[in-house]
């Protein structure tokens, strides 16, 4: 039998504290509802991580035991420490699957993988959106039909300020007359990277039957398929090099990063 | 009759300093060298900035005042301060256009434009390079025929940790046996990069007459076609919201970066 | 001064003589309309091509002294013979732009340059779209705002089946809840294309300042940065090949196409 | 039990009739040396058609009951029906699986796909090849390390023209001085092609058991996901759309392909 997949669901776990409406919908955290559903699968182990605990959770030992990363964070993306981020990031490039989460656009982690500033328009209004299936054949979108449909929404409009995607799995419609690229899949180094737009915290959106299978499918597909950490070795020629009449001198090592 | 493209030549300028080989190859700097071969296309007005001038010579008015940024690095990545780094970023995603060359592969604007490593494999051995033209319609290649021949230079090998470029203009054939993606191109905000190999320091690389129409090409390639700071506002709805009788409450606003 | 770019207007021509609302709006057909907005730009010549002239107007010479070609087509497609498609295909692969419109979607020459069905939902209901600018730094995008809105339009819906654009222009948001990807660039061989999804024959879409805007936009930038016919050289080798001890037979010649 | 991949090798099947050394490398022809390791791999299920066969042994039948097909061509690919190659088109868009193989670059399918001309450099004279290794996370090069050798290849050399491939998995490095993209992948409809550049028929490279390998590979990473047929349907709204007080014909229908 295949080991199950490792997943870590960090929470930032502020709004739920204070806010009376985002309690009433999710009173353990968001990352509990979202933890249990993927639970739900069968194929998973989930562990959780939140802002507040000691290395927000993400000590060394728990980033390295974590095959796939769910993030979601708003209020407070400047409290992460750079030092988490990098040890993220470095995970990322070496396999990791990382999940980022609906204002999670605006977080250190995805911006440092992106490297653009993933800025966007955004307006609340409990509004309907209406997300479009692009890639009926892509795994992320299996058992999805056409289109998933959000009753309440906060809105979030273009222009989003990223890397054109490898894949452009969803679009959405929103009702107040604004489209947004809501499913955006990349890959850096040897891990891959799904940004998922749905899921802000004063509706009920991760009880949602739909974005509850996206997210079960994004996992399984953002899971490592190696994890190898790149390096800048100095290396011996393959083929006999001529011998060279010039007069060159030795330049200093390459800096470690 | 248009504007000049305002380039900034950033050097290191340290190898030039210290390695007897590099200052007879460059005795005023590398960044002499190509400042010169720039001017010399007529459409360009040249400035220089080098890592041990205060704020590295890229103050805001510099920045602000740059239209292609040209970065060479390789001792002293770790010397450039996080906060010039993020300055460059900021206009680079404004649209600001951005050339690294060669060792620049591991300066931390590089990495912190395109989130990954970076990481290569490298020699040196003088051996010969040739630059294969990809894209012969690309204005980069303007002028440059099937290859570009150089005799002696430093090895880079793949694997070389970059996201998938949009286009990918030189793929470089080594003597020793490797081969190198020399030549990317990617987007980021507003901004064009241009990534260019050649260009080891104990190698008369920048006096060479190809590269250096490389070089020029790539200026005008990457110049501004806007200059947009991208912002995340609130926005009104363009169309008739349905009046929703939900209970939410309203979330905390996104925090500025 | 630059040679004026050479444009030819590809129209079926066929709505405008049978359909007396389209005949309304575009009398001398929607090449006419189109042709008179690009030569009111003053860097182009315009010539024009219908499926009923001989060789649909696209002789050799024609095709052969045509810079960037536009393409409306929708109730005939299949009446465009395939010998022209393959001269407009070759023509492109060296480096002609080309421009499909509309309900050119499932135009020959879309779909053989681009190997993919292109199907998509759609609907005639005169409902309100508005095209947004995902690309605010694109040549095809200058002087046009935020998004483009036209009051009334025949709706085109996802999934449209391309291979994933290189870059995406615009989005469209439609009042009856779909999207689309309205504006899209693809480079292929030495060529450039640009498909634009507005331009229905029974509205005054080609009449619209800002589609024509973005017309003019569009063929400077598809304009050819060279032209080159790629063929499959024997080649000598550059380097010296070691002898070869081995029994191997010579293989036939690769066929021409 | 997962069903077993449904494999056809379709090879041209002509060298190994007339041309003594291929004869020797590849008695029953190259499709059965593949299709022999393809079987090895335990979860294939392979059949075999040759272009003598009628319909070239790829009747509706044979096509509809394939997973993923793998293609050799080359002396005869002009032989290759019109009517057989939008058959196996239509398959690939519909979720198929397709493997191209070294010659088979200038096949008709292939070309088809692709929508461009194909055509590199080439040169035979039994020369070193090194395939690198640039996606060594990637599901096609699992096993492989960081490069392939291949001691007596042809050669062949860019610029290739095919379109930017979503992912460059190999490049080759060639005794002779080229480089070559020889590991390419794209989507195209529903269906994902992979392009391998070894294979010439005058060497045992089919015998060579990490070219084979990557073969077993491919396949499974290009079997179906879905399969669906794109068609244009007329849709409903979703939304009330406001009523238009214009005067509008109603256009014809769509042809269909």
């Amino acid at each position: 039998m295949a080991d199950k997949i490792k997943v870590t669901v960090w929470n930032e776990f502020r709004h739920e504290k204070t806010n009376d409406a985002v309690k009433k919908l999710y009173p353990d955290g968001m990352h509990m509802v979202i933890g249990k559903a993927l639970k739900a699968a069968g194929d998973m182990d989930v562990r959780y991580a939140t802002l507040d605990e000691p290395e927000h959770g993400l000590t060394e030992k728990v980033v390295n035991d974590t095959d796939v990363m769910l993030w979601w964070g708003h209020m407070a993306h400047h409290e992460v420490s750079d030092e988490i981020v990098k040890r993220v990031q470095k995970k990322v490039l070496e396999g990791m699957g990382l999940i980022v989460l609906h204002s999670g656009h605006f977080s250190k982690i995805f911006r440092t993988m992106l490297g653009t500033n993933c800025s966007l328009k955004w307006r609340e209004m409990a509004e309907k959106e209406r997300l479009w299936n692009l890639e009926p054949g892509h795994p992320i979108t299996e058992g999805i039909g056409e289109y998933i449909e959000l009753p309440n929404t906060e809105m979030y409009g273009e222009r989003f300020d990223i890397p054109t995607p490898d894949k452009l799995i969803f679009v959405s419609w929103f009702e107040g007359g604004e489209v947004f690229r809501s499913g955006c899949v990349w890959e850096r180094g040897h891990g891959r990277i799904f940004y998922f737009r749905p899921g802000h915290e004063t509706y009920p959106i991760f009880h949602n039957k739909e974005v509850q299978k996206v997210l079960v499918n994004a996992v399984r597909w953002a899971k490592p398929r190696i994890m190898k950490e790149d390096i800048c070795p100095n290396t011996q020629p393959l083929e006999k090099i001529e011998p060279k009449h010039v007069d060159f001198g030795k330049a200093g090592i390459l800096q470690s990063s």
